[in-house]
């Protein structure tokens, strides 16, 4: 069985045993909720993990591009979301799917949109959630918007399927205590639920009432009425969800390996040769202040145990990582050739650095997975 | 011929006149400064730009990635400089570039590095440069250190090739205004020319010296015993290189071809279809202050031209970007579906982002060209 040491670096590495305790935890959070767990596969973008996450429990997959809906169709996922809101211009991929007897839920949040897709899909029926706006101001209507039925109305004329609402709470990362999260997380429930019961008591369908994101789920409580929970970068872990106690350190599951290319005992700095292409120049941890800023990545061992006191990534240059540290560097650990392992700011734009994953389990890499980037 | 109407969004455009103009207009100062252009592919990481660019009168390509080295080595560049200092364990993958007869040089900057890489070679000579430190701080020796005669000795007794130094003031990227940047071209070329001295002094060959860096070459005067410019980003441009006077706003060739996808008139927003994932998360105009701060990108219509009064992308989702306006926003010339261009921060992460271009002129596809990206 090949090990770390067969690969080149910088590579992408998956802790299976993180990622299938990752599954299995978020599964629970969704069963106490009394919610079917529709997991966002933006994150991992890949059929294995995706299967992974049905055999722990999850019905259906959330993506985040039409290029991912098309890969999973084709490896035999027919119950997709993709949750964006489209135009017509994204019409004729829906339909391709359609032919080939996939049909895709997508968003529609505005009246104009709604008239667009109509028109573009001719006679062909399609399936829609609307996009409901929990408080973030990204996509989606309010749920008091007269919009809302406006939508609803086209889209069911057109002979279309109405299959529910869904929002995102993407502000449940702006604030930073847990009092917050869970007020976020009830903001959330109550924006969607309350945009059903508009479209109810006036005649239509709304059978799906879907939330997101992965902190407000582990911070909320179950409420009646919601039916679905779209959380995903949970998969992965990373240090900013560590950093607002999503999952504790240990449970990141992707990293990015690489190797000590120079050591500066005088400025007690290491460089490596993993930069911004290989980890992002994501700075979600800024956002959480001293003590929990990683810079652009923070080190662990070959193991995937944390190295204490802690490493950093001070400066991402395009293939180089500068890294240092508050106290001075213990050089005898690293010779040049080591190799490290950096845990990601933002799992979601780390991985997608990267066109697959190695698999390990310790130093073994049991298996190579493919990763579906792009549009 | 397809037009941009037939490309799915998001995607990315690359002017093809632009990307000729600036290529010309390098080689002319590099003309004017009496060196050799090895332009860095680090940005393009195309083998079609590489072709324009030898047209243009470029000798040789520099490359930031082994898998640069092997793709362009495949398409018949035979002359590659890999600017990385490397140390044993990237080896391997030189030999087997020189068993199929292509020595890519690369980079050393330590004794130790030396030992490991002569010990990894064993009996196939390979060609080296030593990096020099001009000020950066992120690899290299100072031109005075001790240690760069050992590595000289290290290399040739191992019965490799010294070919020469080489430098990358990166730190021309931290200075704001015309005079520091000229200080800093000036340092850079002293650098690798006291690192020269000193080995010819010695006893050791030392043919090729090279600078890198599109703001220092654009500000270097020319000085007598440099061989070598090696910038890179200038085939793009980007709004950084435009915000520091290495080029205008019109030379920027390449763009995020985005989709309208919702209006907020309440809160003078629109979103569009290219996120953090499309465009990068590079914030390299924050550096620059009010006024020449681009967010997460500055937005042209869909022939190119800049729209003003500026749209700019404030907030970058995954996969939506958020755009706003000091001004009031003209929503009549956005109808859902609209498309647009990002201009980009910074071309290469962005550029990093996309398998391939849309090679466009005006509104027509002219070509699609792949790129190498990963490792």
């Amino acid at each position: 069985m090949p090990t770390l040491d067969d690969l080149s670096t910088p590579c992408l590495l998956l802790d299976r045993d993180r990622l299938v305790r990752n599954l299995a935890r978020m599964q629970a959070i969704a069963d106490r909720l009394g919610v079917a767990l529709r997991p966002h596969l933006k994150t991992a973008k890949s059929v294995e993990v995706a299967r992974l996450a049905v055999a722990a429990g999850a019905k259906g997959l959330t993506v985040s591009t039409l290029k991912e809906a098309e890969y999973f169709a084709g490896h035999g996922f027919h119950d997709l979301f993709y949750a964006v809101s489209i135009v017509g211009r994204h019409v004729p991929r829906l339909l391709q799917l359609a032919r080939s007897g996939v049909v895709v839920q997508a968003g529609v949040d505005s009246a104009e949109a709604a008239r667009q897709v109509v028109a573009a899909a001719g006679a062909t029926p399609l399936a829609f959630r609307i996009e409901i706006d929990c408080g973030e101001a990204r996509g989606g209507l309010g749920p008091d918007a007269p919009e809302l039925l406006e939508v609803a109305r086209l889209l069911t004329a057109g002979g279309h399927r109405l299959m529910g609402v869904f929002t995102h709470a993407g502000h449940s990362y702006d604030v930073r205590d847990v009092e917050s999260r869970r007020a976020v997380a009830r903001q959330e429930q109550a924006a969607v639920l309350a945009a059903k019961a508009r479209l109810v008591a006036a005649g239509f369908a709304c059978e799906t009432v879907s939330c997101g994101s992965t902190p407000s789920a582990v911070n909320a409580e179950p409420v009646p009425g919601v039916t679905e929970l779209r959380a995903g970068v949970y998969q992965f872990g990373d240090l900013f969800q560590a950093g607002v106690g999503s999952h504790g350190l240990e449970d990141i599951a992707v990293s990015v390996l690489a190797t000590v290319i120079r050591k500066r005992p005088d400025k007690n700095t290491l460089l490596i040769d993993a930069g911004a292409f290989a980890l992002s120049k994501d700075r979600a941890t800024a956002t959480l202040g001293p003590g929990l800023d990683a810079g652009f990545g923070r080190l662990a061992d070959e193991s995937g145990a944390l190295i204490e006191p802690p490493l950093y990534v001070k400066h991402a240059y395009q293939e180089h990582g500068l890294v240092t540290s508050a106290s001075p560097i213990d050089y005898h650990r690293f010779p040049l050739g080591a190799r490290v392992r950096v845990l990601p700011n933002h799992a979601c734009p780390t991985a997608a650095a990267h066109d697959r994953y190695r698999v390990v389990t310790g130093k073994s890499v049991v298996a190579e997975w493919e990763r579906v980037n792009g549009w």
